[in-house]
């Protein structure tokens, strides 16, 4: 039984390269200031505000590098706080789904849509779903044993040569469960 | 397979007599707004603001009646934000709990220990526990099929004559799973 390291996303937003300009500022560069579990993938020091109908969140966290659209990541307890309702899906697909307005320290973007609570996954090196068995896009089953255990379904596998493995959990579904960021998770079905 | 209506637990506080006083003046009497989903229990139109050492909640809902001791219910979400660590607990366990400032508007209270994320569980009516065939404090594993789909281990179950079936669940479990009060809990195995 191999464990897999939890990794929890608090709120964050990922830039496309013109939003990132108008709202920081033409040619800017962020500054670098935390590797994340997937390589190639970091923190940076900035941050913005995201203001929705009913209530905003400074300090946003910014993860680079800069993507082809923007992309906000909340969770449901953070969509109802600002009053969106932004639907569950994987990183990436976000047609149809709610804007919000983006606010940076050299201008705003009022984003038409964009806004997703990330569906659950795990990532895994292509190495790595070879040891598990699974493929991408398979859907397991895993425990998480924190102090309430869980047992989520439907946890989508995503495969890659340039992933490291790792599961990706909400800050909604880390506290429904009880763990944090370094604790693991078990494959009970695949 | 018999379905549980789900209760969601929103932050909620219960007040002992002494403590209902000194916030709100002697004598007072709550304005009762709306019945809960077990026979007796109401919430009432006052609020009262709890305070940590990171943070404060306005308005926080008052659920009658009175009990012999005060205690705060909240998420693990809430408790980040206002600064405060509790234990996971069965309602009425507040040994080595936290405390809180509660504020209401004719006084104050420094409660010294009180503050707990309440373990989910299922309440039976006792014709209830035996049409289940569970018995009280059993542990229940359970399905919660919303947005995103979850099974909980560790479901306590709760069994008198005075209670109504329904599972109750904390605001960061609901969101988790994607349900809401109304939807519904499936025993899958006791």
């Amino acid at each position: 039984m191999v464990h897999i390291p939890v990794g929890v996303s608090a709120r964050h937003i990922h830039l496309s390269p013109i939003h990132a300009e108008r709202l920081f500022g033409d040619k800017y560069q962020f500054t670098v200031i935390k590797p994340l579990s997937q390589p190639g993938q970091y923190a940076v020091e900035e941050t913005v505000a995201i203001v929705g109908p009913k209530g905003r969140f400074d300090k946003v966290r910014i993860l680079g590098p800069v993507r082809g659209r923007t992309q906000v990541e909340i969770s449901r307890t953070d969509a109802f706080s600002i009053g969106v309702n932004p639907p569950v899906r994987e990183s990436g697909d976000i047609y149809g789904t709610p804007g919000v307005t983006i606010v940076g320290p050299k201008g705003e973007v009022k984003l038409e849509q964009g806004v997703i609570v990330a569906a659950r996954h795990i990532h895994f090196h292509t190495s790595d779903a070879i040891a598990f068995g699974v493929t991408d896009k398979q859907m397991l089953t895993v425990r998480l044993n924190g102090e309430r255990p869980l047992v989520m379904e439907q946890v989508i596998a995503r495969v890659s040569d340039t992933y490291a493995l790792a599961m990706h959990i909400d800050t909604d579904e880390a506290n429904a469960a009880g763990v944090r960021t370094g604790d693991t998770a078990v494959i009970i079905r695949a």
